[in-house]
């Protein structure tokens, strides 16, 4: 690995909130707006704020719905967004075996 | 790891050019200003900023001298800042491996 590599990391990926919930939703098919907040401890404007980034670059998909007359908003990785996290994770692997090498 | 625990990440290190700079650092002892630029394509200010950044986190030494009567800033990881890089790579190795299971 270049070190300049490391400059072609996603940005929209590599900022620690973002990072954090791509890596909840790549475990799992959909999670509600609710449980990643609570999962990071986020409050709803800051989670708001990285879920419009993450749509903005085509990595999230945002479903909302009624249940039992309640709003329930789901977030979910596209494509897109799958293949951005499974690449970047890809390029944190080079980089850790960069530094420690064996 | 808890997706949680991503926001550990320290923030210093995590930003990508400076997790470049940090990595080259990691693999010499010390390393020219202009070796450092000029790997990573920055431009002077560029580099003098994240530069900035890492001293005033004490992860950065920048010494100044001259050679053959042309000035040579220097630039070391701190026994801090190689502290902080491993933490980091540890963090990113977790990450990893929460990603990717076997």
């Amino acid at each position: 690995m270049n070190p300049s590599d490391i400059l072609q990391l996603d940005r929209v990926v590599h900022e620690r909130v973002r990072l954090a919930i791509m890596s909840m939703l790549a475990a799992s098919p959909d999670l509600s707006f609710t449980e990643v907040r609570d999962a990071l401890d986020l409050t709803d404007g800051n989670l708001m704020s990285h879920v419009r980034t993450l749509q903005e670059a085509g990595y999230l998909a945002v479903t909302k719905a009624y249940q039992e007359a309640r709003p329930l908003t789901t977030l979910a990785l596209t494509k897109a967004g799958r293949e951005a996290f499974a690449a970047h994770i890809a390029r944190l692997a080079a980089i850790v075996q960069h530094a420690r090498p064996a």
